[in-house]
């Protein structure tokens, strides 16, 4: 395969919803992914996007997007002009397509849970565990796989990831409450929301119970902390703000905390990467943040905010809030930044 | 002091607010105390009673209420018909107006956070520890103080009342979600939480974190579990529901909570009690319950719901929802409980 | 024909939507009708209740009605113990369904849309046009369709009786602001209206410019003021907002408004019926009233409220807020108050 | 006075209330104005203003402008270097404040009621009535006063001006549903629109019912026709969203009017100013458009947009939805574009 000029050639799986939207929305203009393809559900293949999707970014669709007919995977399958899929399907489904197509050559970024735990897949967050993109090596196949974590669970390891390095982390009791975006669309209906809270997100405590321990492991063993979650959906429109209790193996200081929450950074290569926020975690010094709607926007919705940290009197446990754009960092933003790294590794090049 | 036909004498401080309103609406027609005085700041006083408050209840204000005038504390000095005193009054001023009642022989059974952790003062809640009652001996003055816990302390003291007893209560991580009517009137702006919410709740967290302990101690001593809390603020009118994590002793199964929570039952003094409810903590059976609009006005708020019970895998962590009102249960509700007990027990014909 | 001891026999069509619902809340202890079926969609018929309803309810689903089958409609064809039938059918599927019950001898008092204007079919609201009644005569078949109006259109033409009446209505312009439970469950998804109105509510429009003529006009031909409507949804749980600016033959002073609506009654066999209101129109005198959470509930949610009646300068014109219950007094409990009086007027006995 | 290099000198008065931040957020780099003085109430004047502002833009606070002292009026009497007033003063205090500014040679811009209705003070809209900037030639002082109208009628009167100039408006029925930011912070308490709407705000219906007539008349007279406004608030952040019906001197089909509305410019100096959108109409395609969230931003919050236009069958009657930005386009956006034409009308040089 070959990309023609202008850009690796990429599709989007499941281009019509909201974390499909979220994929265009950030890759209509992207430096180095030119998307060639969308593709949604069979149903009314051909038609043109702006009929097909029911647009829920804050900008207004771009006239090219709407104009552009939606595919089904079919049509995927002769195309040479595609190297990268990026996959917003449904876990549903997710599974055997994004395999046949990583089995067919193509580089499948994918926000789904099918592969996530697979040993061979890596969860990338770039700035956290960039050595585990070499995981793919092991997948043997003409095209490869990377997943992201789950959305709460990609906000919850980046906050974790500098103490866990500076502190060594042993245990964490994380509560979420997590925005309406999540849930897709149509998701939650009004009437379970108005003037309440649901304390239930099916699957959702596994993936934050599990994913971080592979995202801050090693390439070959997770790391040792344990994770307790209650996941829970509140009434904001996006935005995933975590209340986090965590043990440490020694004292940690709230000043120790925030410096090293400041001065996290991604390697080099990482932070030279178009998707890349000059920092990936902001301390608020709000005392009442962060907060979803005032936050979930910095950096483009690439970086996570962090606040309120504060100790027990042991000090061995911190406790703090971190918040994150759950459609952004937490999904189509995050494996975005994911192929941009492997791209800039030369893992697309080497394969197409 | 002698009570008048028809009820032993009360009256209620900070009448106008939230909680002030709640007092009275749930005192209006009470077998027991009759309402004499209604006592508002001092601006105003004399002014009928619908023209100082910003009614809030559900239910339409009661006329005979609607014209009765507000006064200010000055009056209440000489009225030898008042026995009783509900205090709504706000923590900055409550405590020595309470302490020169309770001098005066005033029996005070107050919701403000001024005395409850006083070593003579019972953090009372009849199911729970109604031995507490006994501390009031101790004050050694005429009147009496008795207080009710912060409104997301009662409920976590009551959802955890059980487990403590049966299984040995070592830890508590809670995380709160918190009704707006907590705050009191105009209390959290709208353009606060809208699409949004707020993960402070200033001095929250160090009541979730101390009274507890008081009220699942002895008389002499406090519990000897931790607890550490996050307290948020959600778009939600009323009610809080809060995500508990909690280890014990020996491993605990769903089940045995489950059996404990729904055996659970005051003396039987307690139970014949006026606002007792039938069962003073529910166990949904919902998968996504409990929540605050379905679930906050069980047994008329005077009851508590818990659900999504389940373990970690050591089986010493166990990991639930609670649910309660905060002005009925965590509030006016449990203060007018504790007086009714606390009549039952003869306290206040002892003294009066 | 014949009922069983204890009822008139009924059965519920559409039983497990939120109208269904309403509908089963308040004949579950009717006085006078005995739901005996309960009808749903045909998937997973036989299963109970509780499995087929997503009940959004306050009070908790009676345990009796939890474990009812809920029943296709091919079996209540042969059971000669129902003489009513109350549907909330989708209006798509409701008109042959009607139809053919009515042939067959039922009484049907429908929620749905498709026969509302059918010439021999009464939109009836007894306090307003109970000689409408009479129209079922024309239907000449051995059961009948009595039919109740689109919910805002309810409130709306309650509203304006008492003034159509005595000042002679020539125009109105409303705009209606109307709650979420009117779209169904699932309905709105809550991404569309957490800080956000949708200013479109699907063929409202049309049923606000029409049928309120019908039910304040004569057996033969509709009043003849005008109506322009615009129709909003507002993230508001339950209740229906509205706007209404009329004009009027004579000049109106806000006086005479007030005590046309205050003095307002059906006649007196209308008043006896169990799920009448005292009074069907409150004024209020909150400056800021009538509003939906504060008054929907106004006896039961059989009333409505109006409040902020004012004049423009020439006098012709009246301003006023109307808001109402729009499943209750806006469908499910108007159809009952419908049945009743057919009940009471002796219509149910003659024909079964 | 004469301008320092950089632009010409600015003030901001009642700095830092909503309105005065929506002020500072879009003049911190203006290309003509630049502020010097933030004024807020005398209560702590000189405490930066990161300490005085409790900040609600969606974008963060520029470090700058957080700095910089926040100072009381008196300071101003003595500067310069300003030649420029904006004012964002509540209406109680800013009449006599403006009046003493203006004629003590400032050219204030006023967002304020006080002057609104003087008849030498222009209610300007560049693009509507840029000729009623001559009106300030009669005020016959050193400085002058320019007012902008209320929010939500500066979005009415633009919806209206070109059906006005083309086809003769007659008479206007509209009910407005606001967003919160329109109350100021902190406004309304989410107690009171947490599944509620507000059929109240004070004064809004007069200013709705007089200002669009003197906008959209001459210098001389204000405009014929008669507007009736109800007006409510809802829970929606920013943005005001008004149904509009409006009857014309003769038929008007849609096609007509969504013509006069996309092709309606200000003059060609307007459509120069930095802060012309390029269209301050857009007619939105969406069946269900436009919505406060989705189309307030619409321009940089500078452009209205309409939609829903309907016939009533007489075709003199359209109705339609408009929606603007209430403290952009309605507020601060408008005061500043006002002086921009001032300015670039010589008006301000003239003076100073």
């Amino acid at each position: 395969m070959s990309s023609a000029a202008g850009g690796v050639g990429a599709a989007v799986l499941g281009a019509t919803g909201t974390v499909g939207q979220r994929f265009l929305e950030r890759l209509w203009e992207h430096p180095t992914f030119e998307v060639r393809s969308l593709v949604g559900s069979d149903r009314g293949a051909g038609r043109p996007y702006r009929e097909r999707s029911h647009w829920l970014m804050d900008a207004a669709m771009p006239d090219d997007l709407a104009d552009r007919p939606v595919e089904d995977l079919a049509t995927l399958r002769g195309r040479d002009d595609i190297d990268v899929v990026f996959s917003a399907l449904p876990s549903s489904v997710a599974g055997p397509v994004e395999t046949a197509l990583a089995d067919a050559g193509r580089h499948v970024f994918t926000n789904a849970s099918d592969h996530r735990m697979d040993p061979y897949v890596p969860l990338l967050i770039p700035e956290v565990n960039p050595d585990h993109l070499a995981l793919v090596e092991r997948q043997d196949r003409p095209g490869s796989i990377v997943a992201n974590g789950n959305c709460s669970a990609i906000v919850l390891s980046l906050a974790l990831a500098p103490l866990h390095r500076a502190f060594g982390l042993q245990a964490v009791h994380v509560t979420t409450l997590q925005g309406l975006s999540g849930a897709g669309y149509p998701g939650v209906p009004a009437l379970d929301v108005i003037d309440n809270v649901l304390p239930l997100i099916p699957g959702e405590e596994d993936k934050l119970e599990t994913e971080p321990q592979k995202t801050l492991g090693t390439l070959d063993a997770p790391a040792s902390f344990s994770t307790t979650a209650t996941a829970t959906r509140v009434p904001v429109r996006e935005g995933h703000l975590e209340a986090v209790h965590a043990r440490f193996e020694a004292p940690v200081t709230v000043a120790d905390a925030e410096a090293a929450w400041r001065d996290f950074r991604g390697p080099d290569a990482v932070q030279a990467l178009p998707s890349s926020p000059a920092a990936p975690i902001h301390v608020t010094d709000r005392p009442d943040g962060p907060q979803p709607r005032r936050d979930r926007d910095q950096e483009d919705g690439m970086a996570i905010t962090v606040g309120r940290a504060r100790n027990d009197p042991s000090g061995k446990w911190l406790q703090f809030i971190a918040l994150g754009h759950n459609t952004v960092r937490g999904a189509a933003g995050q494996s975005i930044l994911n192929a941009e790294y492997a791209h800039a590794e030369g893992l697309l090049a080497r394969r197409s």
